[in-house]
């Protein structure tokens, strides 16, 4: 099987040292850290687990790292000097760095040399410092991908959380909500349900049943509050069955993460939710707590997940720092791209 | 202490079951059922429990009634023959009767003889077809409570949703989502927050922490993902602070209810969480389930909750109508009406 590549994204947030965090428990088995080695080294220091580092010459030869080593690949791209840096502030050198890992994660991936992405938090302040076209990560995954294919134009995404309860796929995410309404349309939620289907296979759930939320109270109460789920999403959702893809609904969205819910005892009647607006979908993800929520990106041409947070400065070399999210989003990774 | 008033709701419907389950379960001590005395002997047969209805000649005579009856005041101005009419279906006898019910069990509460009021479901399509001039329970109060009090125009009222390990009061309810935005004010945030800071007495919190959600993702990132956090949102919660009120935020809506919940092992930040949408405040609401879901509506001059749920026609008459939300009503009646 081919290793997933973590990224250690802000070598000046969390990220280094939650994969320290996850190597220390045993969670990085069949993944290589694409990483500057000495920032790696200071961070299994700042989690108190200082084994050894083994720097890969290739993401091929991780079948040659030493039994207790954390296996490094250092792209050739990254400058020197990384471990200097401050902690805790944006800093275009950090940016420049997050983004060559990054590239150069993307170009094994895309290379077939390694089997997904598992990114650790990146801050769009010091991306922006170091001139990255990019706010985040999933518009430089897509462009990535599309340099990579030689496509024109970038290939659509949508972002899905899931955790142990629930799978949320959103058709729009950080926008005014005001704009969020304005931006619904049919090929948009057509597409997040193709997406959203497609990624059922990969679950291993080859039919996954969609239920789509509603936008508006009781999902519009057939037209009394609001008239997007007669006019957008009732004909998105009959065309996509009519594609063969189980999608079901509109349904009121205060109950259909409820339904949907798997829990001991608590059987979903849903696979995946698909939800018009950011917070309609993660306020029932995040509700039980964020720690087991991971963000995968749905539409690249690579498995591709995330920890649902950020670099969290205020705490980055402390060691205090949670893993599990990441632990969660290498765990899903290696699932997905099974 | 002064009994609570629970009225039967639409006939046709699941209310008086409900009310007959409540009652087998030894769930109505201290209340009087305002309903048809027919339709309760027969609620109480579906439901396999047909002990003996006593007829209140008034509210305040409850210490007459003999051990083991329902104590059942039928207002006088029910029209006989509702036990007739079929079940599951809308009414406008039935519409009617429950009307009458409400508007006596108003008359009763506001004359200091009733301690507070608990609804059974009513149906709108029925209260429609008897000509009723108001669209549902909280309208109807208010309309009532105003003519009550001689004033010119309602009270403003807010509905408040209570489990065990949340309190969400809504600032706009039943209108599309994109309505909903046009509706946000500061004045009705404000309000909102009085109300709920008022509330908070009722629950033996005289200074609650009212956490307020944001209505963009992340609660607008500083106006990158909308304004209305900047220009409606903080400014009302400024004015609350400076009135007394312990108001917080605004908050991302997607994490301040996890904040928020209250469970074993989580003491919650807040004592009540303000959401400016019905499907923010609901959808963590409801997500565990709405089987102990209260709804409370706040602004009126009596106490008044009701179950998060409707007539549920089609289980009219099956007696498998699930009575715990009614139970949770009740018992949350009492402790605020205490």
């Amino acid at each position: 099987m081919k290793p997933l590549l973590v990224t250690m994204g802000d070598a000046c947030g969390i990220g280094p040292e939650i994969i320290a965090q996850a190597y220390a428990m045993g969670e990085l088995g069949g993944a290589v850290v694409c990483a500057d080695l000495q920032v790696m080294r200071r961070a299994l220091a700042t989690v108190g687990h200082p084994g050894p580092v083994a720097q890969l010459a290739d993401v091929g030869s991780l079948d040659e790292v030493p039994p207790g080593a954390m296996p490094v690949w250092q792209p050739p791209a990254l400058a020197p000097g990384l471990v200097g840096l401050p902690l805790g502030k944006v800093q275009a050198q950090a940016g420049a760095a997050a983004a060559a890992c990054i590239e150069a994660a993307v170009a094994e991936v895309m290379a077939g040399r390694a089997g997904g992405l598992v990114t650790a938090p990146i801050h769009k302040a010091a991306l922006s410092a170091a001139g990255v076209a990019y706010p985040g990560h999933t518009e430089m995954l897509q462009a990535l991908a599309a340099q990579s294919l030689k496509l024109d134009t970038a290939p659509p995404v949508r972002m899905m959380l899931a955790n142990d309860e629930l799978r949320v796929v959103l058709v729009t995410i950080h926008v005014a909500l005001r704009r969020a309404i304005e931006l619904l349309d049919t090929p948009g939620i057509v597409q997040t349900l193709r997406l959203t289907h497609a990624a059922g296979a990969r679950f291993g759930i080859p039919h996954p049943r969609i239920a789509v939320a509603g936008l508006n109270p009781h999902a519009g109460e057939g037209g009394l509050f609001g008239d997007e789920e007669l006019r957008i999403i009732e004909p998105a959702i009959a065309q996509a069955r009519a594609e063969g893809i189980d999608a079901r609904g509109p349904f009121a969205p205060d109950t259909v993460f409820m339904r949907a819910r798997h829990a001991t005892g608590h059987p979903g009647e849903f696979d995946f939710v698909v939800a018009m607006t950011h917070d309609h979908g993660l306020i029932p993800v995040k509700y039980l707590g964020v720690a087991d929520g991971v963000n995968v990106t749905l539409g690249l041409p690579f498995v591709r997940t995330s920890p649902d947070h950020g670099t969290a400065f205020d705490l980055a070399g402390t060691g205090r720092a949670d893993p599990s999210s990441l632990v969660c989003a290498i765990r899903l990774a290696r699932r997905l791209s099974g």
